[in-house]
């Protein structure tokens, strides 16, 4: 509203390299409310950098743990392999608006541009880079359809590093093609559960025609990273540290924004475990934390997984296998499964601590969607802008679009930015289904969001009711 | 060798959007010896524009028979879509170059970030413009795996057209994806041979248990086309009307290259039908033909599959069901099939006539490759460069290392410009059989290559021997 009714923006900014952030910068330090330190799931005290460092890289965990610096550099060698992926177009969505009929301005930051497909690359480098700096032959991580698997097997040649990834073994077998992307850059790929480590032949002597589930993953890559000399475990999403490397979205998207004079009224981005919502919104957030402007922040989570919306802010465990610390963070339980029929992504059981407690503090509003409305936006999308998105982006782009259609309503010329965070083009299956007329919804009820806290250890001032 | 020595070369241009190709460039005006015309293989006579209009759209039939104006305006609207994927990153590889230890300098224009994966849009949104532009309702096209038909795909949900795809069987029940992409996009996609065309149930009723093959596709979605009011056929390579429109590429990379005061020394890109190295060459050949620059070219096209570099130079047909005009070129007869372990893409028999009357006159070189040696090329390129290239553009990859890799030997410092025509991201199957290591090259023997022109007609002047 405020800005670039007659200026000429193009289709597509691209940033010059020289105008690339040379900072992530780390929303953290200017909280008046920090988020809750990461608990030791035994003493229930906070995780101290030592513990840390057992399971992930030394100066991963700094990051982490460091709550005050504003802004971290980025080290040379990132910065060189970020020129070979980024910038990310900024892009005006002309045809969409023009579609929709709304006098709104929507643009949208693609990082689906890249052999990821995804955001992801943004973190699996920069933390592949300082694995190696740290001297480590490798690191593992586990991977459900593969994304961030793929990502961090990218980083890892690159970087020549050994990746081990522990793939969930119905993914491994029923989508190879995420697999062999893995395998083609050199990762070594498992099915887990597997024989190669002790919690895997535990789960697989019990269970033994089990598909897997991320949490037993997550627990395999574990035990493969403390076990082995010179390796450590890695993770794509949550982490405080995850966000500081995504906020290059944001950044790279206020750079330009302001380039052009425009200020956005409304930033939306799915929100499965923050990574992404967290990286867009860093800088703009920054400033309303500073109190030098105002913006409205919407994360849209799946209705079917609805953390935010329909979760509980208390201590849980980062992972079903409750191998990880604990954080505090709106949860629907480490023991929530998502219903079968989910097929639109973002199916972690918590959030950010970040943004849990941006949430939690008024800062942010967030939404829920239904995946055939989700998967309806990412057709229309598709066909009007070009980009077959992932099922993820495409929460953000059916809100994107509701916000549009409503400022139709109101004659409101508001100025919409959403992150399309990827493409969809390994979510095939999905998309037939939905082409079939086969897709469904599910809303979970009360009850069934109860069983997702069974065993989540309660103590003073974490009573889950 | 004659330039940007000491120039700060970004990783990768992009043009303003001021700064793309508002023409499209025609070699043929600037072509002493002009290609063959189109024969009716009826008459034996030129194809007149009447003959052809029965089947293509009109403006087309003109640009395909135009050889004397070089430049054609690209439509406004053409020009506002080609903002919404082009322009097109030319890359430095300087991550390549430094692996290779080569004193080469290599560029790439990548033109595979967008839906379709490859350059193929660049004609589909030309050719869905101009069938809208004539008030039809409806294309009709084939497709093998699926790459021209996800482009025209998007080409007509865009444009609001029809688009009904003759997807050959064993493609559409084994490689699902593509053709779920092409259906999120609203085509109508048909495995071939189906009941819908005379000729395929002529087909299926001979022989029941076919898998399909591309000459049964083109046959039925020529009959689709021509036997219904307000259709016509559509067709994504060979034709002189295809490489005007991907000039594009080309136009894109010299201004790009214009810029920064580079010439290349050696232009190198994939042949299949043509039309990605014919649009990738097209100004730089033009400045050859005037005699303004010199540029050495290379076609790499499949040992298994070599039109350019074991072919003869006559008349053949265009299709293997002999439906469509016949054309003067490089084939290896229109019967000739692939050996069933190619999976390299690039199985056209024939090629383009435009780069054939160019390889002819010698203005252009041509190599093979064998495809284990090209999936290797495209393994080492994923890993240095990112992005895990198309098998079809991995035969340039693969010159263009070799090329850099003879610099190293004598101390030239060239400068080495190939097409990066599009990504690998559903050839996963393929990958899946080179990182099995079950990937084995075939080339055939005079004896195989002497079958595909079982059939063709001879006539004075056309005499195959």
């Amino acid at each position: 509203m405020r800005n670039d009714n007659n200026k000429n923006i193009p289709y597509k900014i691209y940033l010059e390299e020289h105008e690339m952030p040379k900072q992530w910068y780390n929303m953290r330090a200017d909280m008046k409310n920090k988020p809750a330190p990461l608990l030791n799931p035994g003493t229930l005290k906070p995780m101290t950098a030592e513990e840390l460092e057992g399971v992930f890289c030394k100066e991963l965990v700094a990051q982490e743990l460091d709550d005050t610096t504003a802004y971290f550099d980025i080290p040379q060698e990132i910065q060189e392999y970020y020129k070979t992926v980024r910038p990310s177009p900024l892009v005006r969505a002309y045809h969409l608006e023009k579609a929709l009929g709304t006098p709104a301005k929507i643009y949208y930051k693609f990082e689906g541009n890249n052999t990821s497909g995804s955001h992801k690359l943004n973190s699996a480098i920069a933390q592949a880079y300082y694995a190696k700096k740290q001297g480590l032959k490798g690191v593992t991580t586990e991977t459900g359809a593969g994304q961030w698997g793929t990502a961090l097997s990218m980083a890892c040649a690159y970087f020549g590093l050994d990746c081990k990834v522990y793939m969930v073994k119905v993914s491994y077998e029923q989508k190879p093609f995420r697999r062999e992307v893995m395998r083609t850059y050199g990762a070594d790929v498992t099915p887990s559960p597997s024989d190669t480590t002790e919690v895997g032949r535990k789960i697989l002597k019990e269970f033994p025609e089990t598909t897997g589930s991320l949490g037993c993953a997550i627990s395999e890559a574990v035990e493969a990273a403390v076990t082995r000399e010179g390796y450590r475990y890695v993770l794509g999403s949550v982490l405080a540290q995850v966000l500081l490397h995504q906020s290059v979205i944001g950044l790279e998207t206020k750079t330009a924004l302001d380039k052009y004079g425009i200020k956005p009224d409304v930033i939306i981005g799915c929100a499965g475990g923050g990574s992404n919502l967290g990286g867009l919104i860093a800088p703009f957030m920054g400033e309303k934390l500073r109190g030098e402007a105002d913006y409205k922040f919407i994360a849209v989570e799946p209705a079917s997984c609805p953390s935010l919306t329909r979760g509980k802010y208390v201590y849980d465990f980062c992972d079903t296998g409750k191998v990880c610390p604990m954080a505090k963070m709106y949860t629907l339980g480490s023991g929530f499964i998502p219903a079968p029929n989910h097929a639109g992504g973002l199916r972690y059981h918590g959030m950010s601590s970040v943004l849990s407690q941006l949430y939690d503090d008024g800062l942010m509003e967030a939404r829920s969607a239904e995946q055939t409305a989700v998967f309806k936006a990412a057709e229309q999308f598709a066909r009007i802008e070009g980009i077959l998105p992932a099922p993820e982006s495409s929460h953000a782009i059916k809100v994107a679009m509701d916000e549009a259609l409503k400022c139709k309503e109101t004659g409101e010329e508001k100025t919409i930015l959403f992150g399309l965070t990827g493409t969809g083009y390994f979510d095939l299956v999905a998309y037939e289904r939905f082409n079939n007329g086969q897709m469904s919804d599910y809303i979970p009820n009360d009850e069934d969001l109860k069983k997702g806290f069974d065993g989540i250890p309660q103590f003073p001032g974490n009573e889950i009711k």
